[in-house]
């Protein structure tokens, strides 16, 4: 089969390689219907995550085919069109009987995070893939979804709404910012509206990427850009700052921007993906009865919000903006590579 | 009357100063039965808090019977043995009705926080003191507590509770850490097991400190003087770490240890009052879906703290180590000032 | 002034009666500016409530200006415009300080419950009515709010709200059915909206008024007088049931309707006043894991919805059938006590 | 191997019967070390649930050692000492996802509830048993753990916390009731302990029950043969009536005491195993702001039970009254079933 193939840093290949095989009575393996690209791809190119091994198959996100089925298996069925989890989580586990599958403490032996997809096992950017737990990591697609539809599920959206809006405790009557408008803090403003927010304030540099912002639910922007950017969230509120800040870059900057414009009993929600550590004024902060959370997605919501798709309920069909074949693989990561050029937000592989 | 009146830094005095006076219809006039001193006093007359003038008298704990009522007051009256809450709050603003009484947004039109005896008005270091919105402000004392269980219930009970405990999410079976072994790490100590705790690990750099929490409830100690002091954490647990630390000391390697000790899924509650801003580790922390929680008392579960006391459900009698009279003031502050001397925890003036 | 007066079972007046005067400190008098009527009303006129004594003005729902304030009111002044909560709390006792106004053991001295308008004190139907604890029971109104608006959140919204969508704990991807289209039915199927539900399920009898639902939001309409009432319900369901069943009639049948419908896990919330007991069939309801609320509502999210209806977050311009003057409030009475004939939900006075 | 096995209403026997066999890939074959008999086996026995056939092995707690596993079987090995769960559970369908494994849809394709030994299957008065998903119903036993420590966890300490203190959400300083004295009600009794209440009123008909509950933890008992009980219990609360009424009897009577005791805001929490429907006040209760629950235990706090009976944080040691060989299995039966005679709670076979 064709895959994605890691080669090293600043190089990748789309090349011939062997098909992966059932390993454990709960593996499945999918021929792959459509996949996408994660930032955190572009991440491990560049040679940033060093434990990733020269020769893994890129990417956690994907929807396919069931073809094969391990012994154990039995509530999936070959023929299955399903949509893959990020995260694979055993299902058994303490961690995993508490719904924190980012954190399933055997994932293929591999004892850690959840996220091994791409990263310690090879993943979704090819044209087969062996899941491993299938039973606790893939879901079935309804029908009448769409592939663009479909493969936000495997990672952006859910991410969006657990690590952002439900860490972050949004409340109806809220008034909610996210700092950032990449796909995932606009996969958070977009399910932000689950729970009946006043406003939702999108803040970026980027003037372009905030006027999108109004596609997906925004009702005021802020670009961060301006002097007085602190000023125009404060006015936006009662004066006393947002319910809840959502800080979907992951710089130093940004975490400090959400820990200042939080009101006192808010919650500051860290979505963000860091490469260094931040400096916290606790001599400022510890007074105003605030939280700070942060984490790995779960997908333990991926049903529901698959539900929600199906209903009609969460619109999304402004994420995927590229669309391409599998053979041009490369042409996608050039794409999605140079996002703000083509104005680009997630790249559909089908 | 007479009062503990700061200086200027570096200097107090234990002088008589003019009787408080109604000022608002809401007020109440109270005559202090017993009072004690706060590791906040010691910073304000070393002149940490520059807020604080010259002329206030300090103090924001204690106990007193009511000898005059504002025309407002009607849940009150003369007579009335109260114990007065640290945090004044109007009880009508939209944090009040949340019960964030720490952010009452009107505390005497002082906009900001609910502190503010002993720090932007006068305090409960003597003879009589006024308590302005008397009705959310003071809980009505039982027959048969004593003083050294009331004056308590002032602040460091709610603050170890609420700050601690409750922000932190003690759930039953946790295994739970206490840094800072002081009176309000004690109260988090010893109010941690209103919530089924499997283990309380108290940690500080002093053996004596250490031994004492034992009293408390602690049911196992860690030097973090030791080099090893960590694996000793860790060994307590089965080697994910705790699922609550709690910093209640307020300086930055406390705070960074409480964040190296929770395990996935887990909380860091900070109640320490930091004087710096703290180096976070979010490029380790980002992944590992902890929650970090600080804030002022709210003192909302006073009146619950208080009934659990009466009924001799939650032991307190270890606190109090030393008693003084209204007039030994300036011994009182002397002992407490060099606690480690004196093996002293709280002082009872009264 | 002129005033809506019971006279006794059967028999009501409008007519001349004297203003009403500051009683308390914490009192204001409030000129109406718009009131309407409620379900309960009609009971009392028909002596369903004997406590009510003859001579008292009805209603317990209104918008009016500020034109008297007690010597203890600071936070409101002369001439604001405000909303009334149809519950009276004091805001300082122990069920108030948890937001539990509706249980206020103090409305006026009359312990029991913070109902108290147009039931044991003079109501709404008035030119001038005094308002007790009226920081704590008037909330301003913004600029640009109309009437229509503003009355629907004395009352309806919050009790659909609180006792329905909160208390059945709707949540992002329920199955949520309402039964009963009665304004307080479709208070709580627009608010259930807040919560991000996949399908909203109306349930009633009447044609006419199930086909209005889906201009309140409803997803799917069921008419319980089909045969197979329920099995419609269920095949709107994965065939489990649905996972909150909101109860907003009153009666024995309605409420095991909602019993029936209910999926393991789920909540049935009661909204509805009952005059009967009710037979719960615990031999079959035992073992599935549900939870049953009811209660009075508590008005503590008044303040949060103003908010939504504010930002036009909560679509509440149909509730509004009929309008009438002060004047006519016979005749509006006329029109609410023919509903049905008039195809009427909510009437205006203004 | 030998099991007790129902042969029709009224009749049982002690007699050989074959050895059980792995049937799924799943499963393990566990040799009994411990079993014990509940309240249900009796009614199975009398013939009240109709459903159980002839020939089935009842019994569904146990303690054993695992002497065979499954093919998909990885996290469990021969030789392992394991506590069965009395509810069993795939771990892979959306209940068991949620944690509400009472409920599994999938329990051996026996879709419905996840309760199944000893009722659907083959259960644990044996020597032998086949467990089914045994990844996700059998908790492995900590060394020093007694089997009459052990045998608890299987069902009555999960009942009592889950069922009874869980969903009547007990909270520090809270005032609860248990209506009933069997071992479930006692299990609740010692369970509530967990979060903090400042009284614990144990109500029952009988005076030696009542007077031994104290040994569980009771700090007030009620007799509700005297004809004052209700004020007695009112006296034991502020007046206004007890936060959580938890009913471990099953009965209309003792349903309907619970809902005459709880206060306004206020819980019922509902453990009896019900054979008929109640009178349920609406009329009175719709008004209360009272949430009532009831269900099945889920067994997914047992992995934190068994912490805190480790570490001695759960005192369990009068539950078990006698103890027989699995050869006196009969002898066992005949005590049980006249408990009140022997005074037993809890028999062991060992």
């Amino acid at each position: 089969m064709k895959a994605l193939v890691y080669k090293g840093p600043g190089n990748k290949s789309w090349e011939e390689v062997p098909n992966p095989k059932i390993q454990k009575s709960t593996d499945v393996i999918v021929k792959m219907v459509a996949t996408t690209i994660c930032g955190t791809d572009l991440h491990i190119l560049k040679g940033d995550v060093p434990e990733v091994e020269v020769g893994r198959i890129l990417g956690h996100e994907g929807i396919g085919v069931i073809t094969e089925v391990g012994d154990a298996v039995t509530q999936l069925e070959v023929g299955d069109k399903v949509i893959l989890s990020c995260v694979s989580s055993c299902g058994r586990c303490s961690y995993c009987r508490q719904g924190l599958y980012s954190h399933c403490l055997d994932p293929e032996g591999l004892a850690g995070i959840g996220w091994i997809f791409g990263y310690m096992i090879d993943g979704t950017q090819a044209e087969y893939v062996r899941v491993p737990f299938a039973e606790n990591s893939v879901y079935k697609m309804p029908e009448g979804m769409s592939d663009a539809e479909g493969i936000l599920l495997s990672d952006i959206l859910p991410t969006g709404f657990e690590i952002g809006v439900q860490y972050g405790k949004v409340n109806p009557g809220d008034v909610v910012a996210v700092i950032g408008s990449g796909p995932v803090g606009l996969a958070a403003l977009t399910t932000a509206r689950l729970y009946g927010p006043s406003r939702l304030i999108a803040i970026d540099l980027d003037e372009a990427r905030l006027k999108r912002t109004l596609d997906f639910g925004a009702t005021a922007i802020v670009n961060s850009a301006d002097a007085d950017w602190k000023q125009q969230v404060m006015d936006l509120t009662d004066g006393l700052g947002v319910d809840v800040a959502i800080e979907a870059v992951g710089l130093p900057q940004t975490f400090t921007m959400a820990t200042e414009i939080v009101r006192p009993g808010g919650s500051v929600a860290n979505i963000g993906v860091h490469g260094k550590s931040v400096d916290l004024a606790l001599n400022v902060l510890w007074i105003k009865n605030i939280g700070i959370s942060m984490g790995l997605v779960n997908t333990n919501t991926l049903a529901m919000l698959l539900k929600l798709v199906t209903e009609r309920k969460l619109p999304v069909e402004n994420f995927v903006t590229h669309e391409f074949t599998f053979a041009q693989m490369l042409e996608a990561y050039d794409v999605f590579g140079h996002a703000a050029e083509h104005d680009a937000l997630k790249v559909l592989i089908h």
